[in-house]
């Protein structure tokens, strides 16, 4: 049945899941800040800045206006960036129906308060929205979508209902979602998966082989499963397309960011230098920040977060982390699954 | 301390294991069919055949002889193919000792008889022997390891004791070994592992992008997984380096036999071709044989390997079966965590 769906932001992420939801035969509201982007997407049909030359459907219909957008709207679809979630959730809950289905697709944590974007709305929008919420994740570059590249996604919520109507609203022949029960784990698992690509970049960088990319993978997935269960999170889901499948395309991916910024860390660079270099955000610098933090916190055992951290902000010797980590004491391989353990 | 150690087979995989052994301090004997072979490993200190280009340790020295090799030795390593196993348990047993340390490195399945490695071991060893093995497992490049690159292995034992001696005898700076006491699901995964490496090749073959990789990698991963547990293994095991690292090792590596002929699969070649121009044996190809004829067996549900054995052996085009993949039912990302479910 087709839908009134908005999505909010018009990134390359929101504008690729509106494509998905105009494959689907829903008429597709997507509010974006600039007055020229939704000039350009309505009249032009492209999204020049953040997805060029790719045709966007007809039936993407941008807006300036928030209150239009979204009043009266049975569902509401956030993709905007961590930093700007609790202020965009400010902004709209004047408009939301009390019955709207809330779905966001923002990987990341609000960086002050080292909380979970789920967290952050549920702070500010009416429980009875937020505690039907829904969290899309998973292994999905937005390039590939608009070119309707084969595709699975996640959508994770406490509420069953809200999982199933999500799965209906998005899924196609191109775009495949699975559903699962753990928004916490989902959450944690996409926002996390960052640093691993960073650690990945700077052992190619480094100039390690596939033997060392593998166990840094491998073992930042143990490492984030074990903060993720002490935060809520199931196991399962770290080894699900959050977690190891959102890890394997980011970190064997050459285009991911914070792949290459690791990448130039590893070939010796300063880490101001690469942040120029790179000439915008590297996520995984910033949530390595968080992550290092809560880890403290929660008192849990993150050896190569500690190792990134000590790299990207107190000067470590790249080569130097790398053999502190591999001469660390013997391990029993599950013991992640001890929130206690190492 | 220094220990009197047997590695039997002169594979990549074997003189690896040997050159690990020798930086360890230990005395190495490395068992060799070739005398060829065992001459230039004795003389020239080096595998022209399987790792050219590589110095050997004086300290390893190969021998043709298996009584003289085996003979009192208290540690014995067999790295040999996986199809010769069983014959060169019959000819080993007369001369092992009855305290030897058994340890296995071959990934793979006895096709005939769909038996793990351990169980083709535990018919032909001694009880006494077999009750104490290990099996050496994850994401492991030999070519890697004798550069003596960052790499990181477990080791699975249902005997604590050999867990940890195996540990001790392998573990150095530049190859780290955890410990995992599921034996069986270190088994299946290294197995199975080289037929989800045939399905990434035959997606990048075909064109898609890394979201297709990475969902055919983590629902390859979760198929494996109920497999695996339908046959006795822990899922967690399927999450660590025996699983997702040899995984990620092996799919994302250029140099792997089995993603290659998935690639040629892929471009549409046929199968009979891309054996040939392979020129030796390609696991993947015997290992989804052997996969199907287990989830048949098991009755387990296996959408991926399925498809595969479809292209492999009945003639199913490639796209048709991603297709297929795409368009099954909706499925609960967790299900594989349940035998029955799909």
């Amino acid at each position: 049945m087709k839908k009134n769906v908005t999505v909010i932001g018009a990134g390359s992420w929101g504008t690729a899941l509106a494509s998905v939801l105009a494959d689907n035969g829903h008429h597709v509201t997507i509010w974006v800040r600039d007055p020229k982007l939704a000039d350009q997407i309505n009249t032009k049909h492209v999204n020049e800045k953040y997805l060029p030359d790719v045709e966007l459907s007809t039936h993407i219909v941008a807006s300036t206006d928030l209150e239009s957008a979204v009043t009266g709207k049975p569902i509401v679809l956030l993709a905007v960036p961590s930093h700007a979630m609790r202020q965009i959730c400010r902004q709209l809950v004047p408009f939301l129906d009390p019955e709207v289905l809330l779905i966001h697709a923002t990987k990341g944590f609000e960086l002050e308060s080292l909380k979970r974007m789920s967290e952050v709305i549920m702070e500010e929008v009416p429980v009875a929205i937020s505690s039907r919420l829904a969290v899309l994740s998973g292994p999905s570059h937005a390039e590939e979508v608009v070119l309707r590249q084969p595709t699975t996604v996640v959508i994770a919520s406490e509420s069953g209902e809200s999982m199933l109507r999500s799965q209906d609203l998005l899924m196609n022949a191109n775009f495949r979602v699975y559903t699962n029960p753990d928004l916490v784990g989902a959450e944690i698992a996409g926002a996390l998966k960052n640093i691993i690509a960073l650690g990945a970049g700077m052992s190619d960088g480094l100039g390690y082989g596939d033997n060392a990319k593998a166990a840094l993978l491998t073992r930042g997935l143990a490492e984030i499963s074990r903060l993720g269960m002490k935060l809520g999170a199931m196991p399962p889901t770290f080894a699900g397309l959050a977690g190891v499948g959102d890890l394997i395309a980011t970190c064997t991916s050459k285009h991911s960011r914070n792949w290459r910024a690791g990448y130039l860390l590893g070939q010796g660079k300063e880490l101001d230098d690469v942040l120029e270099h790179m000439g915008m955000v590297v996520e995984g610098v910033r949530t390595t920040n968080a992550a290092f933090a809560l880890a403290r916190r929660e008192g849990v055992d993150m050896p190569i977060t500690t190792v990134l951290y000590g790299i990207l902000f107190e000067g470590k010797d790249p080569r130097q982390g790398v053999e502190e980590l591999m001469r660390r004491g013997k391990t029993f391989e599950m013991s992640y699954l001890d929130p206690n353990g190492a």
